[in-house]
Order: C-alpha cells, then sequence, then structure tokens
C-alpha cells in the first residue's frame, strides 16, 4: 500500500502519542492528526475524515465503545484499537462495534504497519459481506412491498397479478419512478385508507 | 475463555512448534495436534475437528491459500496465520479465504493467548453476518420460487393468487413437506414440462 493513508490517532499518553507518530512517519504516513481525548472522536472525525482511526487504550468501558462506534461511522472506516488487557467481553463487545484490527497488549512500533494495513484489507473484506447483506435484504423487501401493492391493486380494481404488475410498472414509467417507489406509496396509502 | 480448545498447529519447523505448543500449554491449552505439513490439512481437520487452526509460514503462496480454504471449512472453523512477510495481495486474499487473525512477523508467545482468543471472537461475528446473509438470500430465492411455482398453478388451473397460495399450502400439510419444497417440485415439473 503505497497511497498515503489519512491517519487519526487516538492517545491519552504524550510520549506514547509522539512514539506512534514517529513509527507512522517512518513508514511513509505522515497525514496523522492526533487526538487526546476519546470523547469528542465523533466531531474530529466528521471534520478530518480519516482512512482509519488508531485507538490506544489502558482499559476500554462501555462509553469508550460507543465512541468506537461513532469513529467507525457504522462500518465507513476502518478502526484499529490497541488496549492493554481485555476479557471476552470487551473482545467480543468491540469487534461487533466494528474494530478492524484489536491488538491486545502490542502497539509495536515495528509492527504497526502491517497491523494498519491488515485492519483495512480486513475492513473492506467485511463491508463487502455487510453491503451484500443490505442488498439481500432490501431486495427481499422490495419484493415483499411490490406483492402487497399488486394484492391490493388485485383487490381494489378486481385485476389479476400480471395486470396489477403491468400497472405498477406503467405508472412508474408514466411518473419517470422506480416500480419499488410507487408500490411503496401505494402501500402508505393502502394503510392509511384501511 | 476457560474451555479447553482443540488446535490444530500447522509449522514445519520443530523448535518453533515446540515453542508454540509451550506457550500454549502455559496458558492452560494442552489439546493440541501438530502438523508439519500443510499439504494433508482437509484430512487432520476432518479427522481431528479443531475450533481454530494456527498457522505459521514464511511465505504462505496461492496453493496455501487454498489449503487454508480447506482448513475453515468455508468458515466453519476460525484460522490464526501467522506469516513472516505479506503484501496487499496476500493479505486480502487471506482475509478472504477466510482467515479471523493475520499476523504479520509477530508470533510472540505472551500475545498468543489474546490473538487465538480475538481470532476466535472475531471469527464468531463474521459468522453471524454471514448467517444473516445466507438467510437473506434463502429467503429472497424462496419467495422467488413460490411466486413461480403460484403463476404456474394459477395459468395452469385458473386460479387466483389466493387460490394458488391454499393449494400449495394444503399439498405441504397434506403430505408433511413445507410450501418451500412442494413449490420447489412444481418449478422443477413446470421446468420439465414447457
Amino acid at each position: 500500500m503505497t497511497t498515503a493513508l489519512r491517519i487519526l490517532v487516538v492517545e491519552p499518553d504524550e510520549n506514547r502519542l509522539r512514539e506512534i507518530v514517529d513509527a507512522l512517519t517512518d513508514v511513509g504516513w505522515t497525514d496523522v492528526r492526533a487526538l487526546p481525548e476519546i470523547s469528542s472522536i465523533a466531531r474530529t472525525v466528521q471534520d478530518y475524515e480519516p482512512d482509519i482511526v488508531l485507538i490506544d487504550l489502558a482499559n476500554p468501558d462501555r462509553d469508550t465503545l460507543e465512541n468506537i462506534t461513532h469513529a467507525s461511522g457504522a462500518g465507513k472506516r476502518a478502526v484499529a484499537l490497541f488496549v492493554d488487557q481485555t476479557d471476552d467481553a470487551l473482545t467480543s463487545a468491540a469487534l461487533k462495534a466494528g474494530v478492524s484490527a484489536y491488538v491486545v497488549d502490542g502497539l509495536d512500533r515495528n509492527r504497526i504497519k502491517s497491523v494498519l494495513e491488515t485492519a483495512i484489507a480486513r475492513f473492506k473484506v467485511i463491508r463487502q459481506i455487510q453491503s451484500e447483506l443490505d442488498a439481500a435484504k432490501r431486495a427481499l423487501e422490495d419484493r415483499k412491498t411490490i406483492d402487497r401493492a399488486k394484492g391490493f391493486l388485485m383487490r381494489q380494481r378486481s385485476l389479476s397479478e400480471e395486470e396489477a404488475y403491468r400497472l405498477l410498472r406503467k405508472t412508474a414509467m408514466d411518473q419517470g419512478r422506480r416500480v419499488i417507489d410507487v408500490a411503496q406509496a401505494l402501500v402508505t396509502a393502502a394503510d392509511l385508507l384501511s
């Protein structure tokens, strides 16, 4: 990976912060912003739009994990979390919060590059699965909505299924909208009128 | 995590193998099987049924990644892969092959426990997303199949959509089968007869 990464480093300890920024500079990553306080992460992420957020914390708590969920922007960017110690519940909660790299007791400057690169690669793989899941769920919901709209038209206007679908499609074309949007409007109206 | 894990260790180097087994024993994991040759991994995994496969290799190649895909059993178990060096393509290919932990230049005995525990936690998170994806895809396919079966009955027997669905459901109940299975049988028959 030779492209420059925008890296946001959350590190309350000044000495460790300097070490981390040095380590990142050594491998050619210089577009780094430092943040001492994780509580203001949401606004910084919005302003700076980092590719990856590196967070180094002794003991993350529940509030921290909520901040991490903000940092990942619901899966919009990679997060690498370094902690000193952990337990099963914390590990599992961190991974569910969207952490792409979870490293216990190992902020080693020689490995920081490979950890961040792996985090970004993993982030891409998970985002791919997640977007497939979103698409599949949406396709199923769309199909249900179109079926409900067809059923409504069949009852109200005594049409066959095929006629109902043709009417939906014709209306969509005439209005320059998608079939699903027309179907959604019809389902909303049917709910209001029933 | 206090339960004993069944761990398969793939390690060609005898000294490193001894170190790894020692490190695992130190943290209370004694149900370990060693395999020097990754090429016979598929059969060993089938026999031993490990919870996690730990693979330590200098430079994985394409054949190795194929073996890793076998080892993960298409997402059935966690795989932790330790390599000496990597590049973008290899990292990405390893993660796509189902590796839950990808550690570059870092088989450190003090961190082996947290790496394996994180690998297993990550494996569970990804398996959860993957199984949601499988369920959503299947639900969509089932709905399409049932729609096709209904359409076939509507045309062949001049039924309304509702009558067609009731006939499918009655047939399923009478035969002690699921509606989707009856619908699938009908679609297969329709394809054969058309």
